[in-house]
């Protein structure tokens, strides 16, 4: 009755290394992911060998609140080759170099006529763009502008050997069920190709967490969601509205394997107790770590804070997307992450996690003047010295503030005393019948009224 | 449905030059007004023959709350004459030389006598002070105190032609009707005789403002008035306790037309809609403005803001009254007041008053998720750039905002997106029908709710 | 009916000079005070012969919430003898020598069984520290570590002739009725021996306080307590719950008679009236004083403050316990005293007291427009002049912000006005028929529904 759920670091959650993480990612990084396609099935069949993931096929045409699920893209090859019938754009050598979601084609063309449908980036002259166009029936190819640069006139002959057409969209997910109904979410999208940081980073820290929490007792149930990006979010809501508002917090894990610090994106809410609890670890940290507030842009944190949801869902991330060169390029590579930034975000997320598991709020049970913590051999007994420990301190404020209306990140936050020694305090005098753990239905019942 | 309301530079909405003022406030200059009499009817008339306003007559002795509308003074003629029977102190080389209000005298007395009715500034020994002395019956006269010097013992003459008797006091009232009942007060004084900038400056600013809202679709009903201050505010508030009632947002203008830096005084409620739309433009502007807390001293903002009306009525002037030499002196004159000031008085005005018109809340009709903008032709449909520009953000945030408790000011402070950027947005997302424009009749119950 | 209550420095209220308070001092500080016994009943009695305080006996062995009144403990005399005789700790010389509620103890033993009873400071090894053991049945003697060193091997004769028995809790009350049954609380610890700033200091402050409220016409009650420190505080608070919520405002007084600056310690609301009122007059002061966080760690704030009471009671202090080196020890003695800060720490309690005498909330009884001050006499009559001074403006500041709401410290902050200055235009309008105070009963009222 008086443990602290310790999340990390312990015998009963082994810690994956960082470097087992990057051993996850190169396992996957060679796949073709889209947002539909036996890329993302095959992903998810990698996964399954580390988690036991259930995957979920959803039709092409189903409706999602204003989206269709789209065709199922799937490409066995594409290449444009010169006049010498020489590859000279090859996807098999990155599948970058294909516009995901293009059509088939198989033509010969003029230069004039084939760079319409070329792609660079002259500022980044070495990079391959990663390029999309799922909603708009097209294709394309992705170059570094140092390549382009070699093209002359003259005909080339360009495929893409791709299918569109009816199928599903795929995504995974894993339910730990915890004491409570009341659900954390971590989400993570598997869309990307071979893209290292952006999500690859996200996904095997998911996996590493799912992995920890399985160990665990949880009070709250974990669902975790691998999950193409925006389409794949909005499907999974409107598929799951009635478990949505089980979602009392929630993380979506994007771009947590590079060398940045980290840095957390508040929900809408803005205030809501993973932003607290997210912000309160950060902070303790005394890092670079920065905390940023909402906006609604960015991940599918998106869809999760629309106004007809609201989820108190934040974002863990380290270079903040779009903000580095290496965004949605062929830089976003293996060397582009490192096992000590996988190792550090997984960490980071078990700490907020263990702080949303261990943030009860107690009711003391004798709150008129304090209880006599020596006759219980709470407290030292010769009195008269200077100030003692941190220990005495943390049970006189549990105490004070125990009215049933504060939680111990409140405590803490208003005491400067650290989370984790309050909990140990807290756990003590719930031992000795003077503080009562309010059980979780007397939470949900305050957050009803309140 | 979804334009935006533009009251600033447009061909329906011509600006009044700052020359135009200007001549304004020499053709009202020379009249000498007070509180009450021809000096504010003939002023009144004058307006008439700018924008049409319609004139009240408000009996002496009419009860107006703690207060009684006094008796009419006119006044003809006024000088002091030395032995010689020179006018040294002439009331038709300057108004101010007469104390407003002064009960008839006709007499010749010494200058011991004569001294006790004289009112200089000795700190200011070039100026003429502007005195009045409507609640006490009086007499005096106003001088430079380096004319006062050159006074010798011996006799004058004394005489002030005036009259004070049962009349009127006299004020005037345009009102603009707009789609609302809901109104917006701009109130001017038209009591000072012979200054410039307090407040002719007021009073060409609110003509200006008037002409250019007469020639656009108007959201909220505006009512100008051009009142005595003080008195006149009261009496139009006794006369007018229903129509007080629909008053939602209001500027006093008062001394606009120096070469200080505009100030924004906030309303006695501190945080309403005015204050925070009067701050967003003034701190946008990116000048020396500044905006003060309210205080119950200054202009007619005090009866407005008195506790039992607490009307959000804020106040725009440049220097602050009592803050500067000129302040109620012959120094303020047309000399001290420039055409650049009152053009920028009134473009500040016009921009506030856009922002009021178009500051409506919205709905999204599609809550859950975002709505797909691509196949609206609102969003680029080439996904995996870097992020593009403000107007995608700004409909994410609008949308993202949108549920139905948050203004497009609300989400222009949250957002940092300029306020005309979002507005365009706005349009945009409800012409496509994504948005619903919560109709003024929703924001009113809203605010009888909330 | 509108006259202001003025606590300091007038004729009806004396004030205690810093001469006489250490005085006082001299004569309670060789008395051997503890937690029960007849230190404490001497004391009392001396304090009788100051002001007409009530004695109170609570039996050993009496419930008080989680406690239980402890056996009364008393001591004649204390030795320990060395080979020769001599004694070389000596109860006479200090009381501080023996650990207060030492059991009876009457043997000879080597210096190795006397040295585990022993206690110095190493760091600070000329003070006698003051150590107790009032909860576990014990014995022991300080002393300076200087003269532990003295300490040879060999047999000594140890001697402590106290007595441990059932027997009463004694504590001083007195009550000073106002018109109001609102009671404010003062209470100070009266169970340390010879210490003089801990606390001497608040004993002889809240007997010169007591002196002065008792010739003053008085709103609240005021009830004083004189209690030994922890289990007195709970004793009351046991046996008066139903008092208890009477009291509306409170300062626990100790250590205020050192060289420090005071400190006030706020209450565990945070901004209760009485952490409003000291944090205004501290604040004012304009000099080192400091306003600290609430703590659960202290004096018996903690007992006033624990969750079940909740009362307004902050704290007075000047050197925080625990944070100088002369806390606990023999140093704390009369040279560690000053009249000048016992005087200080008594003018600045009256101050915050009479702020919240005059504390009143007032309705404007003509609250729309202002009303004609002129005729009424509060007013220059003489118009248009620079802007006159503060008294017009605290007028003018009441009369728009009293509509029932706000307290002249809710206006003096917003105002900037010194709440002295308000009141005193408060009088002047209550007095002119424009203001009516709300009575205690509307107050009341107010305070349930808000």
């Amino acid at each position: 009755m008086s443990s602290t759920t310790q999340l990390t670091k312990t015998d009963a959650v082994p810690m994956t290394s960082g470097e087992e993480m990057i051993r996850w990612v190169e396992a996957l990084f060679p796949i073709c992911r889209s947002i539909t396609g036996n890329g993302v099935r095959e992903t998810l069949r990698r996964i399954q060998t580390w988690i036991p993931i259930r995957t979920h096929e959803v039709p092409s045409g189903t409706k999602v609140f204003d989206w269709t699920v789209p065709l199922e893209w799937n490409i066995r090859d594409a290449f444009v080759k010169d006049a010498t019938g020489r590859r000279i754009i090859d996807f098999h050598r990155s599948n970058l170099h294909v516009v995901n979601y293009s059509v088939p084609v198989h033509q010969k063309m003029t230069f004039v006529e084939l760079r319409k449908h070329l792609h660079t980036l002259p500022d980044r002259p070495d990079y391959i763009p990663y390029r999309t166009s799922y909603y708009k029936e097209d294709w394309g190819f992705c170059l570094s502008h140092r390549d382009l640069l070699q093209f002359s006139e003259g005909e080339y002959e360009v495929q893409i050997d791709s299918s569109l057409g009816p199928g599903h969209l795929t995504y995974g997910e894993l339910v730990l069920p915890g004491k409570l109904q009341e659900e954390v979410l971590i989400s993570c999208h598997i869309c990307h190709p071979s893209l290292a940081n952006d999500n690859l980073s996200g996904v095997v820290v998911a996996v590493a967490l799912a992995r920890a929490l399985a160990n665990a007792p949880l009070r709250y149930t974990y669902r975790f969601l691998f999950i193409p990006g925006t389409i794949g979010a909005i499907t999974w809501l409107a598929c799951n509205e009635a478990v949505a508002e089980r979602i009392h917090h929630g993380l979506v894990l994007a771009g947590v394997g590079d060398r940045a610090p980290l840095t957390y994106k508040k929900s809408r809410r803005s205030n809501a107790e993973i932003d607290r609890a997210a912000g309160y670890i950060l902070r303790h940290l005394d890092r670079a770590a920065k905390v940023l507030d909402f906006s609604p842009y960015g991940y599918d944190e998106r869809q999760y804070c629309s106004p007809g949801f609201d989820l108190a869902v934040g974002r863990l991330s380290r270079s903040v997307h779009g903000e580095f060169p290496e965004y949605h390029t062929s830089a976003d590579n293996l060397s582009f992450i490192q096992p000590e930034s996988l190792a550090d975000s997984l960490s980071v997320c078990l700490q907020v996690l263990t702080l949303l598991e261990n943030n009860h709020r107690y009711q003391n049970l004798n709150p008129k003047c304090e209880p006599q913590l020596g006759k219980r051999g709470l407290y030292h007994t010769f009195g008269g010295q200077l100030d003692s420990g941190q220990s005495e301190l943390a049970m006189l404020w549990i105490l004070n503030q125990s009215d049933g209306t504060n939680c111990l990140l409140d405590i803490a936050e208003r005491s400067g005393i650290e989370f984790s020694h309050l909990k140990q305090a807290a756990n003590a005098l719930e031992a000795a019948g003077l503080l009562r753990k309010l059980d979780d239905a007397d939470t949900r019942l305050a957050r009803q009224v309140g």
